[in-house]
């Protein structure tokens, strides 16, 4: 069994706050075990603190839902298949974009969530976070 | 009054887990007697740790709200009568097919609850269970 | 990395309701991966269903902190060092006996917690649960 | 208005961090702004996952209620005036040492919270993150 520890959270969060700071949104961004479990977290000069539950609420989906939330997103839509899964676990069932899981040779190992900007930007911030991360492997 | 007991639970999970290895669907399934306290609970190798807390909230949906989840989805689109009733009770009226509730003599007696795959799967995962259980009366 | 699976949850289960059954006390079992993660539960005719969620929960906090719930239970006594512990997590921390890690090769693997009796009794039946597990290795 | 930022708190989990090396005991560390909103969080290889939530709770209690928490520790006891406060806010606020609030010019700033070990050693752990901190000043 493989998950990601704590170099990998700090280069998946480092590759992900760059981007934020190109784009000039300061974002929260976490970073979850395969099973779901927090392994880090930042909340950048500006990032909303609202964001901070949802931050860490779409690594935890991404990563033990194996499941981009955005994909929740469309499978929740009213008359879909997935409608009204995301107030399941207390409200912590993310379908908004911005959690991805990481995968490691075809297998999920953990998760990366970001919220704070629009969804479309969380979901680029998230991706810049894996790009980072995959290109120290 | 009449509820599943241990042995019925088990062979509903039995009946779940031996279809949902038939379509190659590792599931979290779960079961409740008629007030929805839950009786037993397995998560297969595979099925999502996100889908502990749906499966469990299905079946206790089911049992405990005498109705299949997938009627709650109907019930619950925009514009229907029961819009917004998915966030009840901290978000465990669970509205996505994949909980059924067990009858016995036309009554309510328990539920089951599947989760993992995408809600069409769960709910078969969950008919296959209810039908080996009533094939042991 | 190593986790407890399936069958390993089944076997702690198995061992722990055949002392439960000996010692005539009906309980609920619980088994968890290392992460804390439910794997698998059984209520026994007759446990408690107030014991659902503390069965759960002592298996969550031996598998997930990675010590025996009674360790808790003296560590967290007035004037002791944890004293106030057992109110953490939203009241999961157990601080009462009946919840076990489950060790291979000297790593916690994951926990059994057992609740319906009396203290004593619980942790008792979750050390059945262990011994039956370990004949299997 | 002062408050810490996320240099402030990599610099107080970066000296926590160091001493829990040095120690030889994987930690949880999280630090919170002087509202008690999370700034930043990482769990050590080994730190355990219920330590994530305490670790967390007690930067908060040490930051928002703006006193360590084995302060409270002691104002809990049985007899003592806080005696019960420690189930107050779902269980959030802590008692047991290990969170510290973070000064400037005799103003709280914000908190650092540690778990995992002895109370002792996270608040060892803790006070070495603070250190380290005005170390920068």
């Amino acid at each position: 069994m493989r998950r990601l520890d704590l170099d990998d959270a700090r280069r998946l969060i480092a590759g992900a706050s760059a981007h934020a700071r190109e784009i000039g949104v300061p974002m929260c961004i976490a970073v979850t075990d395969e099973a779901g479990q927090l392994i880090a977290f930042e909340r950048m000069e500006g990032g909303k603190v609202t964001s901070t539950t949802i931050a860490i609420d779409k690594a935890v989906t991404a990563a033990a839902a194996k499941k981009a939330t955005h994909d929740y997103g469309t499978a929740s839509q009213p008359g879909a298949p997935a409608y009204g899964i995301n107030s399941a676990i207390g409200g912590r069932l993310m379908v908004v974009a911005g959690g991805l899981p990481g995968l490691f040779e075809g297998e999920v190992v953990g998760g990366i969530g970001v919220s704070s900007g629009t969804p479309t930007r969380d979901q680029a911030v998230a991706e810049a976070g894996i790009k980072h991360w995959r290109s120290h492997d």
